[in-house]
């Protein structure tokens, strides 16, 4: 049986445990989790119904039918021509289904027309579902995840050896995700360059600010390939490091690795973000550090399991997630460390392998 | 009053024209045409919640929050913690509201999951509403999506230049990329490369075929210029046309151009599908014309007004959409000719001012 030929097998049993009729997924990760095929993110309508059971069916706007390889008989293709309402052959689709999850990412507006379609279905999120089927990934996945973290780990390596000051956030972070796709990424997502007191916006975007001597550049950046994600976080100095800095950093490299060390399987999710905070707040710097320490990766950069507080859920064997705390220091600098880590059998394997020291540059 | 300001008025006009209490937007381009700020397509809820009467409140990941410029007070910002519930905050902040419009592309798990904080809550699309306050683009508008058109018809004209023959799809692909963000786009949404028989598939995503001597070569490609897009297909021929191409060719201008000329103030959006369709199938084409003629474009590529058969809504001058025939001849070739125009008092003006006859290439 093919891995999606599986997959679908798992999630009809799911359904069935659950008490559900039907999964309608759309957009996002869920789709080609289990079929190969990523639907397009625009306004026309894929959706692939899948019963309980009984054959499942994708739903998809006709000028996208022939990208779609049917030669594993996994589900029908019901193309939909530009005159057709697709909301109305889902639901004729989903007949006497009652209970229906739908996918997390669908659009609201299929969501609320779905709803209104037959108001004796009752709709509920997939998420819990598909997360079951999700989070635990096999040796071929965490394969695919080790080589995406071996090309940013490159990347990283090629970075030192480049001038920073003078150029802008932007222009750096275009090299980044340049030499991410010349390596083998077929995507780069995001590409985060965050000079100076940039640095301590986490999510920051790359301006035209001209980095410059003395700057601590925050650069995390990442995509997909082979469908699965890369993300990874380094500092770069130019120069010599800013006030302060070098004590903080420290205390972070000590969190991130502690944080590390505490994974193995059986663990909470959340205690080891208390491992990384406790280090950081007893150094002084518990209310600079803003967000949770990691979130699962996968085919979405973004997925379960999240390292955050009150997240109880036990770690196995074959998660994988990040590990990133950060200390931000308004108007003046941040920083943050990041790696991709796979709980293993006895512990736990760091996916990314460069050097976890400050990069000076030029 | 700003832009936006001015916009956020209108907005709540339209709530109380409507007999909704509160809009709540999330990602999509509908948050940033009100306010200027675009959530981050991630798993931290972010959501403007504007009553009818009363302030509006951005609710936003903590540490998200650094991103925003509050400035000029058009709204509060209320900044969630790791361990706070986006949802409940929302749902708050919803009070008494019992008619709520939600954003178009909000992800299904908050949809659920704000249906289901408060049952007493109708939930209905903001579609209608953000769709009469976006499809009227102003002067300044128009004016950014000519520089993005610009833009891409200068990139075309210096791809006219290049050899296709002998590359990859994906690295031409590439190449229209790297060439449009060099001259001034922020981001490449997409660069449709589909060379030899894939150009038959008109969502194509390029791939490692190798392009050769006698391929017609499908370009269509777009991206955001000053948060505005661009979109226009143009066809590449390697040294010869492919048999029964030129032909099929001189059709597809003709309607593309008469499907043009048909543009002014008060025809319907169908009947400009309809001018091209009719020249299409009476040269014999008309089974291989797959698609609708054109979709509105502003912030987002794909948006109102959609030209398809049976939609009568009438074109007003300030529309922006694009017109593009395409003719697909399966296991053989595709072709497809696109502009983007806009509605003038007096008929119509091309905003993508490339030459639309073919490009022979090596």
């Amino acid at each position: 049986m093919s891995d999606f030929a599986s997959r679908i097998e798992r999630a009809r049993m799911s359904l069935d445990d659950r008490a559900l009729d039907a999964l309608c997924l759309s957009v996002g990760s869920d789709l080609p989790y289990l079929t190969g095929y990523r639907a397009m993110p625009l306004e026309r309508l894929t959706m692939l119904v899948l019963p309980a059971q009984g054959q499942g069916v994708l739903v998809v706007p006709a000028l996208e039918a022939p990208r779609i390889d049917t030669s594993d008989g996994l589900y029908e293709v019901r193309p939909w021509a530009e005159t057709e309402d697709p909301v109305a052959i889902v639901s004729d689709l989903l007949g006497p289904s009652t209970h229906v999850a739908v996918g997390d990412e669908t659009w609201a507006r299929f969501v609320l027309a779905l709803q209104a379609s037959d108001d004796r279905r009752a709709w509920v999120s997939a998420e819990p579902l598909m997360r079951e089927l999700r989070t635990i990934k096999s040796a071929s996945e965490v394969a695919a995840l080790r080589a995406a973290a071996r090309t940013v780990d490159g990347v990283v390596d090629q970075m030192a050896e480049v001038q920073f000051s003078g150029r802008t956030e932007r222009d750096v972070a275009r090299e980044f995700a340049d030499r991410t796709l010349a390596d083998g990424h077929e995507e780069v997502l995001f590409a985060i360059v965050a000079s100076g007191e940039n640095g301590a916006s986490p999510h920051h975007e790359p301006t035209d600010r001209i980095i410059r001597h003395g700057d601590a550049v925050v650069v995390d950046f990442g995509g997909h390939q082979a469908d699965y994600s890369s993300d990874t976080t380094r500092m770069f100095v130019v120069g010599e490091s800013p006030y302060g800095f070098d004590d903080a950093y420290e205390v972070l490299r000590t969190a991130q690795a502690a944080a590390t060390a505490h994974v193995r399987p059986g663990v909470t999710a959340a205690s080891v973000d208390a491992v990384a905070r406790d280090i950081i707040t007893e150094a002084g710097y518990g209310d600079l550090f803003v967000h949770r320490v990691g979130h699962g990766i996968g085919m979405d950069t973004h997925e379960h399991p999240y390292l955050v507080e009150g997240n109880d859920q036990e770690l196995s064997t074959g998660m994988t997630f990040s590990i990133e705390p950060g200390i931000y220091v308004p108007e003046e600098w941040g920083m943050r460390l990041e790696d991709i880590v796979t709980v293993t059998d006895t512990g736990v394997e760091p996916l990314n392998r460069s050097d976890r020291g400050i990069r000076y540059v030029s």
